[in-house]
C-alpha cells in the first residue's frame, strides 16, 4: 500500500496559470485566434500538465495490459478465453493493430502480463517489450464471489505504477492506455455501473461482437455479480476487487503514475476509461493529467467520458482495444505542441494583424 | 476548354467491386470484425480509388491555392487583403500552421499563385514549392458585377490541373486541398448558397473572427452580390466566375486530376469545399475520390458535407484553412492503408476465432 499511497499523495493540482499565458502566446502565432481548435487546447494542457512552456514530445509509449477473467466461463465473450495470450504473442510479433499503429506513430509498445491465465513464453528479444507482473492466473468469476482479494487489487495497481517507473528510465513524455482481455468489456461495464449509478443496460454494449441472446445474457451476468458482490463506489479499491480485472487495475497505475510524473496520458476506450475511472475515485486531481482519445462505438464508453468531463478528440467508430485509439490520438496532442513551438508569430512573419 | 473537358471526361466510376474483397481480407485479420470502424472505411475506399489492393501512401501534397477578392473592399474580412501575400510569404519560410503540420505528417507542400493582388517575388531555393500560375490580381468586386470572365474561370481550374500534372512527376499517392485569400470565405458562403439552395443566413459564419455587425452586412454583401449576378446553379463554371475566386477554380482543378489519375484527395475545410462543390457540379462521380477530413467551425461547411454526403474523419473545431484539417487527416488514412497492408492474419498469428 506504502506504492499506490505515497503516488497519490505525491500528485499536485496541475498548473493552470499556464493555460493563459499559453493563450496569449498562441494568440501571437500567424493564424486567427483560436482557429486551431482543440489543438490549441491539447496545447494547453499539455503545458500545463508538464509545466514547460515549450514542451517537446519524443519518447511516446503505448501500455498495454493483459489479464484473463473469470467471468468468462459464463460465456459472455464472442471469442475463448484463449484469444488474451495468443494476441499478446501476436503484440511480441508486431502483427496485431496497435503493433502497426504504434510504428506509424512512432511510439513504442510495452507488453505486461497482469493476470494472463496460462504462463508467457517471452523470446530474449523481446525484454524491453515484455514484462511479467502476473498477479494471479486470471481473476476468479465474479457471479460467484469478488473477482480478486483486495490485496491482489492493491497489487495490480502498483505493478502499473512499476511498469511506468521502468519505462520512465528510457525517457518518456507521452503515455498511453491499451489493454487485451478476453470479457473485459463485461468487467468494465459492471465497474461503470457502480461507479456512474447508470444502470447495466444503458452501459453494457456487444464487446467484440456478441449477438442479442447473448447481449442480454451479458447483462443479466453483471447484474448478478454487483448483487452479489455489492462493492462500495465510494471505495475504489473495493470496486477493482470485487468486479474488475488485473489490467484495469494495471491501468490504473499507470494513470497515477502519469499524474505523480507530470506527464499527459492518454485514455483509450471503454476499458481504459473504467481504469479511468478507478484512478479518478482515488484521486479526483489525477483527471487534469487525461486526455481522451477517442470516443468508442461501444457505448458505456460515452457515459464514462461525461461522468469525467473528457471530450475525447477522435470519433472513428472504433471498439477494438489494445490502445489504438490512444495511439491514433498521440499525433493530434503532437501536432498541438508543434503548433506551439514551431510556429513563427505575426511579427516576425510581417504579416498585419486584425483591421 | 481542351484540358478540362479532356479532365472530366477521362475520370471514371471507382471499382466498387474491391470494396467488397478488401472487406474480406480486413475480416481475416486480428481484431474483431469491423472494430476499426472508419480506418477499415478509409482502407476500402483508397483500394477502391486506385484500383491497388495493397496501396503505398509514400508521397502526399498539400496543395495551397492562393488568390484575393475583389469583394474585400466592402469590408467582409476581419483582416486586410495584404496578409494573403503576407501569408504566402510565410508559407516559403516555413512559418505559418500548414507548414508545421506537414512537416508532422511527412507532406509537402506546393503554393500557388492563382491570383493575388500583387506580384509575388519568390527566391530561387523555393521554386519546386511555388508555383506563378496567377489569372489576373485578384477577383472583381462581386457586388458591383461579376468577379471574373467564364474564359478566366475555365483557366483557373486548368491551372489547377496543371499544377497537379506537375507534382504528379514527383511522386504523388494522396492529396490535399488548402488555400489562403483574405475574403473567401465570403465567397464560398455565395457559392454554396447557389449550389445548395440553402439561404446566405444559414451558411454564413464569421470567417476569421469578425463581430456581429460585420456578419450583418457580410451576409447582405453575399445577397447583393447572388441578386445581381443570378449565377446559374446548374452551370458551375457561372458560378465560379460571377461569386467565385481564383483559388477555388484552382481547387477544382485539383480535385478533378486527382480524380483523373486514380488518386484520393483530401478536401480540407469549407473553400475546399466550395470547390468541391464545384467539381461535383462539372463531374459527379468525382465524389467517390474526395475524402472529408474535417468538419470545420465555419458553419457552412457542415452544409456542404451534407449536401455531398461525406462523413468526416475529424472534427476538432478548426477554422484556419490552409489545407490544416487536410494534412492533420492524412496521418489517419495512412494509418488505415498500413491497417489493411500491415496486419497478421488470425492463421498467420495462430489467434483462435470466435466461438
Amino acid at each position: 500500500m506504502d506504492k499506490l499511497g505515497n503516488t497519490i499523495k505525491k500528485i499536485k493540482t496541475v498548473d493552470s496559470s499556464l493555460i493563459e499565458k499559453t493563450q496569449h502566446h498562441l494568440d501571437n502565432l500567424t493564424k486567427p485566434r483560436g482557429s486551431l481548435g482543440l489543438l490549441e487546447t491539447l496545447a494547453k494542457q499539455i503545458v500545463a500538465i508538464t509545466g514547460n512552456d515549450k514542451p517537446l514530445i519524443k519518447n511516446k509509449t503505448i501500455f498495454i495490459m493483459a489479464g484473463d477473467h473469470g467471468v468468462t466461463e459464463e460465456g459472455v465473450s464472442a471469442f475463448p478465453k484463449e484469444v488474451t495470450v495468443q494476441m499478446v504473442y501476436n503484440f511480441l510479433n508486431k502483427g496485431a493493430a496497435i503493433n502497426v499503429l504504434a510504428g506509424h506513430a512512432g511510439a513504442e509498445v510495452v507488453v505486461v502480463d497482469m493476470g494472463i491465465s496460462t504462463e508467457v513464453r517471452s523470446q530474449k528479444s523481446e525484454v524491453r517489450n515484455f514484462k511479467d507482473k502476473k498477479i494471479n492466473f486470471g481473476t476468479k468469476n465474479m457471479v460467484k464471489g469478488p473477482a480478486m482479494t483486495r490485496d491482489e487489487a492493491i497489487r495490480s495497481v502498483e505493478a502499473g505504477i512499476e511498469v511506468f517507473e521502468e519505462q520512465l528510465i528510457n525517457g518518456l513524455d507521452l503515455a498511453g492506455c491499451g489493454e487485451m482481455g478476453i470479457g473485459n468489456t463485461t468487467s468494465s461495464s459492471a465497474i461503470t455501473a457502480v461507479m456512474t449509478g447508470k444502470s447495466v443496460k444503458d452501459i453494457t454494449g456487444r464487446g467484440t461482437g456478441i449477438d442479442n441472446k447473448s447481449f442480454l445474457h451479458k447483462v443479466e451476468i453483471i447484474e448478478k455479480a454487483i448483487f452479489l458482490n455489492n462493492p462500495d463506489p465510494r471505495d475504489a479499491l473495493d470496486v477493482l476487487s470485487k468486479v474488475g480485472g488485473f489490467e484495469i487495475g494495471g491501468l490504473t497505475g499507470i494513470i497515477l503514475a502519469a499524474a505523480r510524473e507530470n506527464i499527459p496520458v492518454l485514455i483509450d476506450g471503454f476499458i481504459s476509461g473504467a481504469a479511468a475511472l478507478i484512478a479518478y475515485k482515488l484521486q479526483p486531481i489525477v483527471k487534469d493529467y487525461m486526455i481522451a482519445a477517442h470516443c468508442s462505438a461501444e457505448k458505456g464508453h460515452k457515459i464514462i467520458l461525461d461522468y469525467l468531463g473528457l471530450k475525447p478528440i477522435l470519433d472513428l467508430n472504433l471498439c477494438l482495444g489494445e490502445g489504438t485509439g490512444a495511439v491514433l490520438a498521440m499525433g493530434i496532442v503532437e501536432a498541438g505542441v508543434k503548433i506551439l513551438t514551431q510556429m513563427a508569430t505575426f511579427k516576425n512573419a510581417s504579416v498585419s494583424g486584425r483591421n
